[in-house]
Formats: structure tokens, C-alpha cells, sequence
């Protein structure tokens, strides 16, 4: 889809885009095993809920097929890989994604229990595979739904292409490809049905500039940039024009009633949206979906340290104006001594979200303003939510 | 009041703290004459409407007190004065209250038409110097009725202080002294009625950050920091907890039915309060009312360049984490490829505001959804809406 890409793998061989260089140097990481996975993970060179699980996945599967296991058994080679998934669950406890992906593999590992110790490894490394294919098929299903949604309920058509915004980053770079939200962009740009796309900057760490901005710069989509204090002036400026006609984000967890954490910044968007009429749309994998939280009540928020809002990471900018490439330096924007409050996501309760898009389809809210996911999730709805 | 001064005078020295390089390094410009203090204004090393309003009268006295006028007799002389005055208007075309000052000396010289040349130039000394002190009155004054409101209003007491939220600068950094907006969070504070101080960081140019920040810290005034993004948020997580009473900013310029011109991310702010049932407080002195216009669709909103969004100065953060002190990078945090759209203002409509605190009293907003100064200023009332 996308000649861009944040995860090249290949049997055996493991390349993580570093995003935190991004816009203005390309550089991928090798990730060889369970520990630099890790690394990768939770310092953030890698981030999006589903790239996240595809990483930690991966990582281990090219340790175990150059490693092995020191495993006397293959009862004993089931306890050593629950431990490196346990202990790779600790680089982003918010990410259900990693969390499914982990309850994949675990139970996938379990058939294999009969036979020898290759077998489980040889099983692992072609479930960590699937889960890496099958994210591009999701996000190609969500993208093509979250613009067909966008054709029934916003007038989106070749006469009147509509306007978006987005939250942080959830393409390409978020992803194996296409992306989420940012994929509900792609498919409306493809089919002649978007106008204009804008995105916020996304702080404290600018997921919006340093990565939203660039993919679409890069995809040639008509784009524009904005700090994330100017959402409702835009959306006035715009609604005068008729303009924006939604907002869609990604999400990092959404819970069984459709309550959604995701980038802080996402819950002011969906009551700005809902002030000026604009549609509020979530996108996200089944992946994504947590059945066993009832509401967002149940959502621990992860508050990150202070330097990361009071310091900004970028490329050095010279005395003429221009760009040192490849450089990188940090620069603090505050008096350090100052109180910082740093959540990493807010929670959007569901009566502010018009649908949540998956892969099997968009999602209606109900008229208890709670989305129902007992349809289209119904073997794990009956697994969790029923037993 | 505060021992943080932007403004240093004293008859033919004027000294204008360079506030790009704050809070990590003190260094006030000397400003002579009208173009230094033009390009003071212009690049933004002096910000906050009062504080260029003063910078420019003063500029201009300290320039007539060493190099007097050229001109042959005192009917040149108040032409030579206009013509510097009309050129200094150029540094900041948004900002009312320079515009308002400007009027008042032009006014005060020709008061003096019959005079000499140097009885021209020291009733201009006189105004300029009177315009510095003015300011500092004024904004104890908003500071004392702006938290006399929060007393009747939102039940600020010593037993049940109040949260406050503020946007942008508006403190002594913006001022002659003591702030507007933060003059009532400082006149909170010292009279016991403030529990806690939130700033936002206010993208793209971090006047929250930078200065508020550093304000609030160098006062000892219990506070936080946060992003832009952050508002919401906080506002629902305060709102469980029922702390944040009110949001408190300044304005740029308040037209005659109380739509308010002020930091982009302000319009924003009012509709979040609104919508977690918080007050929303504008504090601007009678100076910042501009009564000619009589609506915000008649407020031209200025655009700065996209670089001020997508780059950022601060001090540069060594590899061990700490501050390289006096030292100053700029950084790129985006492709500098990105379009972006930067309006510097936005304007909030009168609906959206529970009160405009001036220095004569806090002017309640009429059935209307407007307000109405007529009582407040019946003198230019008379003079400019009446005529």
C-alpha cells in the first residue's frame, strides 16, 4: 500500500523504523531479540497500539529462531516463552493490543504442547507472523469502512469530498501499513472523497508534526498542520465553510460500552467536535477492543515524567534557516522547576464517539449511548462477557 | 508588587526585558528610540498588550529626551511626533491598547500646540511616563475585582479556595506589574483564596511554558503545567474532584459586545469551561476595549509564519539531562515541508464569557448574551458610539 514503513521483517531478521529521528532522519534499529524489543518499545522509538504487539512479537520470534530455548521439555519451553512475553507485557502496560497478542500466542504455543520443543518454537514464529500479516489486512477493512461511513453519514462524495482531522499518528508508522485513522484517510483520499486532511500537533510528543505530518506530506495528501489550541477555531473557521465534516482518531484501548483511551488530547477533540456538530469517529482493530473493562472507569492512565512536556527533541535548525541534517538536540522549554501534569491519554467516554470503525465494519452507538460489540466480536463476547 | 520586572525606566533609560530567552536566561535590551523599540515589539522579545503599548510610548520619550525633534516650530514638531507614532503602530497592528495609547498622546502634544517645541516634547515625556504608571494601578485593580467575582460568584473563600486555569502571559512579564489576567490568580493568592494555579503551555510560541510557568514558580504560587491538549481532561478529572472554578485570560482586544480577541487556544478554552460548567473570566483593562468595532466578525485575526510552529528555541539539555545555562538551539520538530496554518488569535464570542474584569469593576454579561460598557466607560461611550 504504502512504500512506508515502520517494521521490515523477514524470517530471522527484525527492522524497527527509529521514529523518534523522524521527519528529518531515517533510521532503522535491528531488533534481535526480547530485550531490545523491549528497549524499542518503552522508550518509544516504536509506538501505535498495533505496532507495539507486532514488535514485541517479532522480536521474540528472531530470538527464538536463532537462539532456541535452553529448555529441557517442551512443557519447560512453554514456561520460558510465557516469561519473555510476561515480561515483554511491561514495556506499555496500557496497549491491549500487546495484551491480545500475548493471549494469542500463549494459547497458540499450547497446541503444540505434544510435540517437541522446535515444534512450540516453530509454532510461535508463525503465529508472531500472522499477527504481523493480518494487522495490513485490518487496517486495509478499517479504512475502506471508516470511508464508506464517511459516504453514508458526513455526504462524502467526488462532488463534495469532506474535510478531516486527526490526532496524533496512526498510519504507516503506527502500524504494519495503511494505518487506522490515518488508513480512513488514505481510503477517502484514494477514492476521490477527501478534501483536505489536518492534523494537530499532538503534545507533548508531537506524534502529530514529527510523524502525521510527514506521512502525509509524503503520500502527497492535501494536509495541513496545526497546534492542538487551534481545533475549535478551526472548526468555527470551517463550520462557517462547511467544512470539517469529522474527526477520527485511533485509540489505545477501547472498553466493552465503547468508552475509549487513546492520545491525551483525544477526549478535548470529542467534545470540541460535538459543540461545533462535526462527527467523532474512532478507529480500531477488534485487536484494540478490551471486553473484560465494563467502562472507561476501569482504565489506569499512565502519567510520564516531566521532561517529556517541559523538553522538545528535534533537528537543529542553523543560523541561515536551514536544517542540520541528521542532527538531534534537545532543548527545554520551561524552567525546569516547574510542577508538570503529564497523563499519557485521557479517556473519551462513548457519547462523544459517532462510531467505532474495526475491521468487521463500523459500529453504531446504541441509543443508551453505549456501543453493543456483541456482533461482531460474538465468540469472544460469549468467551468473556458471558462466561 | 512582584520583583519580576519586564520594563525598567527611569527618564531617558529604558530597559525591556528580551523575553525570548526566558526562563533560562535574564537579559534586558537597552531601547533608545523608536526603531529598537519597534523591532522590541516586532520579534516579540516584549509581548502582552499593555506591556507594547508602554514599551513603544517609552521608546519614543527616551529617544525625544536625549536627540529632541528636528522640527522648526511646534505645529512640525507634533507632525514629526505623529508621524513616529504612526510608524510604531506597524509593530503590532492587533494590540488595541498601543493603538489607544497612541490616541492619548496625540491628544496630550497638542494640548501643548501653542507651546514650544520642547514644551511639545516634555508633555509627550509627561503622557508617555503617565500611560507606565497608569498600568500598574490598573491591574491591581482587575486583580482586587477579579477576585472579589470569584468570591460572589464561585464560592472562593479561606475555607474553600479555588482551582484556576490561565492561558498565555498576562502577568508582570505582560505588564507594567502584578498581570491581568494572573493578576487576579496573584490577588487570589495573597489574599488566601487560591488553592492551585494550572498554566498551559499555549503552542505554538509557549508563553505558558516560558514565562507563566516561570511566574508562578518565582511567586511561590502552588501551580501546574500543562499542555494545550490537556484542558479537557483536566477539567473532568478537577471536575469529579471540584476543584477548577475558572478559566482566567487576558485579551488582545475586547469589542463593543464583548467578543474577545486573545492567544489562539483561548476560544477553545471557553467552550471546554463551558461544557464542564467552569466560569470563563476575560480580564483586560478599559484599554483593550475597543468600541468602535462591534463585533468579533470585525476583528482581522493576524497569521504568523509557519516556522513559529513547526521550530522552537530553549536552552539546550546537556547529555546528562542538565541545562546548558545561557545557551539557546532551535530545534525543527516537523518536515519543514508541511503546510501550517498559525492565526496568532482567535476570538471568543461574548456567549461564551461569564464575565470581562476591568479596572473599574467586573462587567456582568447582559440577558443578550453581550455586554455592555456604556456605564463603565460613558465618556468614550459618548464619544465613539454615540456619535
Amino acid at each position: 500500500m504504502s512504500s512506508l514503513q515502520a517494521i521490515k521483517y523477514s524470517r530471522g531478521k527484525l527492522e524497527v523504523l527509529d521514529q523518534l529521528r523522524l521527519p528529518h532522519s531515517f533510521h532503522y534499529d535491528v531488533v534481535s531479540n526480547r530485550s531490545e524489543a523491549f528497549d524499542s518499545i518503552a522508550s518509544m522509538r516504536v509506538r501505535g497500539a498495533p505496532a507495539i504487539a507486532i514488535v514485541a512479537s517479532l522480536g521474540l520470534a528472531v530470538e527464538l529462531h536463532h537462539q532456541g530455548l535452553a529448555a529441557d521439555s517442551s512443557s519447560e519451553a512453554i514456561t520460558q516463552i510465557d516469561q519473555a512475553l510476561d515480561y515483554l507485557k511491561g514495556s506499555r502496560p496500557t496497549a491491549v493490543d500487546l495484551s491480545n497478542a500475548i493471549t494469542q500466542l500463549k494459547s497458540r504455543i499450547r497446541e503444540s504442547s505434544e510435540g517437541t520443543k522446535e515444534d512450540i518454537i516453530s509454532a510461535f514464529i508463525d503465529e508472531a507472523e500472522k499477527i504481523f500479516a493480518q494487522d495490513l489486512t485490518t487496517n486495509v477493512a478499517i479504512g475502506d469502512s471508516g470511508a464508506d461511513w464517511l459516504r453514508r453519514n458526513a455526504g462524502a462524495t467526488a462532488e463534495t469530498p469532506v474535510s478531516v482531522l486527526t490526532h496524533c499518528n496512526t498510519g504507516s508508522l503506527a502500524t504494519s501499513g495503511h494505518g487506522t485513522a490515518l488508513g480512513i484517510i488514505r481510503s477517502l483520499h484514494s477514492r476521490g472523497l477527501l478534501k483536505h486532511a489536518y492534523c494537530t500537533e499532538t503534545r507533548p510528543y508531537n506524534q502529530g508534526s514529527r510523524l502525521t505530518a510527514f506521512e502525509l506530506v509524503f503520500e502527497k495528501i492535501p494536509s495541513t498542520l496545526i497546534t492542538d489550541s487551534m481545533a475549535a477555531a478551526l472548526f468555527r473557521l470551517q463550520k462557517d465553510k462547511a467544512n470539517v465534516a469529522a474527526v477520527v482518531v485511533g485509540a489505545d484501548r477501547v472498553v466493552r460500552n465503547g468508552d475509549t483511551a487513546n492520545k491525551i488530547g483525544t477526549y478535548q477533540l470529542a467534545v470540541l467536535a460535538k459543540a461545533h456538530g462535526i462527527k467523532f469517529i474512532v478507529a480500531a482493530p477488534t485487536t484494540s477492543i478490551d471486553l473484560v473493562t465494563p467502562d472507561g472507569s476501569g482504565i489506569a492512565i499512565e502519567e510520564r515524567k516531566k521532561e517529556e512536556l517541559t523538553q522538545v527533541t528535534g533537528a537543529i535548525v542553523k543560523e541561515d534557516g536551514t536544517i542540520e541534517q541528521g542532527s538531534k538536540a534537545r532543548v527545554a522549554t520551561a524552567d525546569q522547576r516547574v510542577d508538570v501534569w503529564n497523563p499519557a491519554f485521557d479517556v473519551t467516554p462513548a457519547e462523544f464517539i459517532d462510531t467505532i470503525v474495526t475491521e468487521k465494519g463500523a459500529v453504531e452507538k446504541s441509543a443508551d449511548n453505549t456501543f453493543d460489540f456483541s456482533q461482531i466480536m460474538a465468540e469472544r463476547w460469549a468467551r468473556v462477557v458471558n462466561s
